[in-house]
């Protein structure tokens, strides 16, 4: 059975408003990865280890819906896809309950000292096979 | 004839890296705004009026080779696409020649007091379409 | 009898570190801000009129202690002083009970259309009297 | 005799930008460290080894005069004060001429391994001292 999405909240803060009254669109990043970190933690997975890194080598956002400082926005997160040595996170993000963006973030798992990609690590794939899933259409 | 892509350069600032010890990769997205802010200058468009806005409703990029605090590095911008309304910049990032990144931006021409989707204006359209461009494949 | 100062938790982001490990000193300022805002929100006040703005004039920060990604921290935030026209907030940022940083943002209200200092509205100014306080040492 | 100062000059991007239309005052901070790393950079000295870090211990800024997307801007930047283990950096931004923010950072020469300050080498400090100057007052 698919897991359910984890839920992410957050306010949009001034600092990531631009001159045009709205968020800055880079922004949306930036929350996809306080809620990226948050689902993770909820699995009892934190990075900053010696070993491996994680970088993006994919990465984009829909923008559906203004959003402007303050609003507070919800943002649901799947991990979709389990490669041998990368995950395929997607996300939602909700204003009022309304899907106002929506985006895709690809990770690989990385030695360090190599700067090559690697399996992700049996105890990580185990925690993060438990948890695909799929986002529901809205 | 088709044009040649637009090229800025810059550097990949500190303050822009992670700990990781490499560039964070939404900053990618920051340099693609300069470049494109150039890329108009070029044209004689300069953003900041008061009746049109230029949200981006689409993103995305993707990342090839790791990006390091001093780097410096060539972004080529090309128009490759031109609507009523939008239009939809491809971006090339090179790296001592080597393409590092690659990646679009979609964005909508909005009228500010409406809130909607406007046509481009003649004057703005009409220098975009004489520099509609294809980024060759390296 | 002074105020307690007001108290903001939030964690080090990934994308607020650099290079070198740590957090970049700038982001600190981010937080302050989001610790600015929680305290506005606490007093009934919100920013984002019509009418006024709030921009700053001064900002400053000692930082005392390395903080890395995924540090817990604690903001605590007074407003100290009350001008005519401004206000002097200063912060005290806590990570493990310990002192880490230590910054003050002074702020002016602005006139948005005439773009000049006015006096803060009546209204205002006996909420943030009623909570003017004085930090601690540590 | 003193040394001139060094000059870097930029522009205000969209992304630095904030809701209020002007400059978001964090992003201060971000060009005086473009303009300290060009700064180094003209002294034939660049940042990244793997033995030292030069973290903040102190910054400041007052800002003066609104600054918008796409103003051109002069940083002055002075080294003003060259301690055993520190450096004192003070920055003036110029727009159209007048002075806009002035500022101060306080750098600290730290043993990657070690965690603690350390004495500024000999082969940087020789660079440093021969460019030790005095901001003039505008």
């Amino acid at each position: 059975m698919p897991s359910k999405p984890f839920r992410f909240q957050t306010r949009i803060r001034f600092i990531d408003t631009d001159a045009s009254g709205r968020i800055h669109y880079t922004a949306m990043f930036r929350y996809f990865e306080s809620a990226e970190i948050e689902f993770m933690r909820s699995l009892g997975v934190t990075y900053g280890g010696r070993v491996l890194d994680f970088p993006r080598v994919h990465a984009e956002c829909d923008f559906l819906v203004p959003m402007v400082h303050d609003d507070l926005i919800d943002i649901e997160v799947c991990l979709t896809k389990l490669g041998r040595s990368s995950g395929r996170l997607e996300f939602r993000t909700l204003k009022d309950g309304k899907l106002a963006a929506k985006g895709v973030v690809v990770i690989v798992c990385v030695d360090k000292e190599k700067q090559r990609a690697v399996p992700i690590p049996a105890e990580l794939r185990a925690k993060l096979e438990g948890v695909l899933c799929k986002l529901e259409e809205h």
